[in-house]
């Protein structure tokens, strides 16, 4: 058994390794890659992903998995052999279960659908992408079907990408988020005049930009020997082994929290992914046990530490430093408080902590309804703009703005928003859990001593890989189920003294 | 046959989109990739490679090469499914020769030799690379039987990078350059004072270089927008489709030519991969015929062009825009001489266009020796300086700048040095029967109206890509067979007048 394991995993490297020289064409495709490029580059993407997906579905995989997964179970829960099993079993059958003819169906549609939705936001018009859309909840639901579920075909979906959750389990989540969350954006919009971003704004040349972002994320912690930081249009983050991690933040010249913040944000995933066990890379415990929790580090970082009135202190000397002259006059009372406005707003991307999550929850309303196929496609956008006016008091006077400003369902990508949310609400958690032991946070973030807490993020989630599904991390590490009343605490706490309520 | 033809495309296709892949993960790896990447790095190539191999040598493919090799054949020596064969049946013939066991224990000693290179070079000590010195010539003599050859072995592995090119029409050709060299050398060693390129000597702010290499590619026809520019340790090209083709350049703050003639010599590979047929990509036409052909592109724009008098009159301008001040009081006249010292000197990268070939015919020479085992590796550093005092006049003071200088051995290529030389030949051979197509090129290049020039090697190559044998496109582009006497002739015009002999 030990040899037929060890075929495995090499069967499993080779397919990894491949799998890793995709996610560098695809970093070139978005930070380097000439113009010109494109259209071959599409080529040998597809080259390599029919490569990955035909070597993993190997029938000889299967049959190693089916006659290994017992032998590998009955070596205790926690071992090496039983977690790679359990992961390479899940990915597996999801992979065998979807027919390759569907896969290269929807292949062909994204890249479609994808053409169409910028065309469309560029005109700000819904017919545009209307027909993409229809298909992608076509295709959807075949996909859905074909990897099985039990309720909903929204949770075949969402399990894509947090393993184990379910509407079932969501929907109460939501709903208590939303009933914590309608006092504190109520409060905040009376008082509106409280705080205010306006020292975030000015003229901020653009490589003092990116030297203050290096300085940043490297006093967090981000290991420059085993990584990069890039520009790119969007900030994303990826990384080809525990050793070569990539960020990449953008700069706005007039509004420098665009950089400060996606660098952190970015930052946080990089951590995470610098931080596994280098033994895990290229098997099946590389990674995450779900993008909830890969984003709970992102917004720890990005929110409860970055946005957060220690690190405004520690970080204020660094503001001068890369801009002189600029923050001479500001406190680090001030910067903090510029750094949380809270504000409705239209656009997702640019939300704040507190309202972000309203936008969530209105995606992940809409597209339950069209999965459920009680959403007709015609009227969806009348439903965003409606919602948008409940949920945060604003409508979008043109669909660019409304339903199609996000790149999501272009792409296909059905039951992805929620893990944003679920990202929030697990940071909260872990900061509850990290102060019970190590103390004030506080502290350590004004010396800008961030080992300590990297050190309890490690031990506690990187350190772990895909070894636990999502939830069973979470409670190993903080002895708590996932709810939402941390984060609501966090929330209301952190404005209520911000704005006075 | 027509779908066949289409299926053995196909087929291919997916090969060369992988091949793609490789090679965006090797540019990667040389300008971007930070160190820690390196481990990861080599498993996702070595991936890519096998699978590359593994794919590309398959039964099937060989079934539908001879399947269609008549069929092609018969539609016209020239017709694209004609060519296409022909080159795919070379690939498939070397690749399936190769032993799978070979390939990687070639891949496992060149990683080891390499690696030994690496510190040999750096303490100057020969006996720590002379053993996997000893092994590279075993294992390419292994290669050469597998290969197979009339002769020699050393035949069968010049073919690999010059197909056709035996030591039998090499000998004549390099004896006779030796001799048309020698009274060159000899009249320029007798006045070495006359030339002096000490006004590129200085300091030269690196970013500004880069400015420079900048416009200049870009006014030669290098088009940025299916292609960059970007530093690396040493300058190379890549093409990962001929609309995008990456060169890097470098620079030494005190020696601006460094930055200068490697961005040329490279654009001049770029202009030939830039300059190909689109729908040649992903084809077995894709490419040049061989290594001295495209050799040939990059010396013509480096030297025949770059470090012609007409040049430096254009470029000067270029160059006093960039350095203000720093080439003021030079004029055209001083400039071109500058880029013009010729003396004999001890490492290759570093030599002029007139000794440069003279450091091939030493390595040449050396490689036969072994490869024809009589000369023994341990009396290899011995006979390396003898031949530089021998050829050059020089002799090296420890193997760092002898025998341990290049790279080449260490990677166990041998047979690649004379493609560097038959690149020289080829590009005085087109450089004059460009000449008689379209007249004074002085007259142009003074104006730096490149577009005639680039068009001409557009036409009578570029545009051909892998379509014909080496020496085939060369008749066809000069109506000349390859011929030392070009070469010869320019170097004496040139060298004659500006030394005054």
């Amino acid at each position: 058994m030990e040899n037929k394991f060890a075929e495995l995993n090499e069967k499993y490297g080779e397919v990894a390794a491949l799998g890793s020289a995709g996610a560098v064409l695809a970093w070139d495709q978005r930070v380097t890659m000439p113009p010109g490029g494109a259209s071959a580059r599409g080529k040998a993407l597809a080259a390599i992903e029919e490569t990955v997906h035909r070597k993993f579905t190997s029938p000889e995989t299967g049959a190693l998995i089916t006659s290994l997964y017992d032998w590998a179970q009955a070596k205790g829960y926690d071992s090496f052999e039983a977690s790679c099993l359990r992961a390479i079993k899940r990915d597996y059958d999801q992979a065998v279960r979807i027919p390759a003819a569907l896969v290269a169906e929807l292949s062909l549609a994204v890249s479609a659908s994808f053409e169409a939705w910028t065309r469309a936001r560029q005109a700000s018009d819904f017919s545009i992408f209307s027909p993409h859309l229809e298909k992608m909840v076509e295709l959807n639901l075949r996909k859905a079907e074909a990897l099985g579920f039990e309720r909903s075909p929204y949770d075949a979906l969402l399990d894509i990408y947090e393993p184990g959750m379910t509407r079932v389990r969501l929907d109460p989540l939501f709903s208590e988020l939303l009933s914590g969350l309608k006092p504190v954006t109520r409060a905040i919009g009376e008082r509106a005049c409280k705080v205010s971003n306006s020292r975030f704004k000015g003229d901020f040349e653009e490589s003092a930009q990116l030297r203050l972002a290096d300085e940043l994320v490297k006093a967090l912690g981000f290991d420059f020997k085993r990584g990069r930081q890039d520009l790119s249009a969007h900030p994303f983050t990826t990384g080809f082994s525990v050793n070569d991690v990539r960020i990449t933040t953008r700069t706005h010249r007039d509004w420098l929290p665009a950089c400060v913040y996606a660098s952190i944000h970015e930052c946080g995933h990089a951590l995470y992914e610098q931080g596994a066990p280098e033994e895990f890379d290229f098997t099946p415990l590389a990674g995450a046990p779900s993008l909830g929790l890969h984003e709970s580090q992102s917004r720890f970082w990005e929110n409860i530490i970055g946005r957060g009135r220690p690190f405004a202190a520690w970080a204020l000397p660094l503001y001068r430093k890369h801009f002189p002259g600029k923050f001479d006059s500001l406190s680090a009372d001030d910067l903090y408080r510029a750094a949380n406005c809270s504000e409705a707003s239209l656009i997702r991307v640019e939300a704040d902590e507190v309202t972000y999550n309203l936008h969530i929850m209105l995606r992940y309303g809409m597209e339950t309804l069209l999965l459920d196929r009680k959403l007709k496609i015609k009227d969806a956008p009348e439903l965003w703009n409606e919602k948008m006016k409940e949920y945060l008091g604003v409508t979008p006077s043109k669909d660019s703005e409304g339903i199609l400003q996000d790149v999501h369902w272009s792409q296909g990508m059905f039951g992805y928003f929620p893990t944003y949310t679920l990202g929030n609400l697990i940071s909260a958690q872990l900061f509850n859990s990290m102060k019970k032991d190590l103390g004030s946070i506080d502290t350590l973030v004004e010396k800008g001593d961030f080992t300590p807490i990297l050190g309890w993020l490690r031990k506690k989630i990187h350190s772990q890989g895909r070894k636990y599904k999502p939830e069973e991390l979470l409670e190993k590490a903080t002895g708590e189920r996932l709810s939402v009343r941390p984060f609501v605490e966090y929330i209301k706490a952190k404005y209520a003294e911000l704005y006075g309520f």
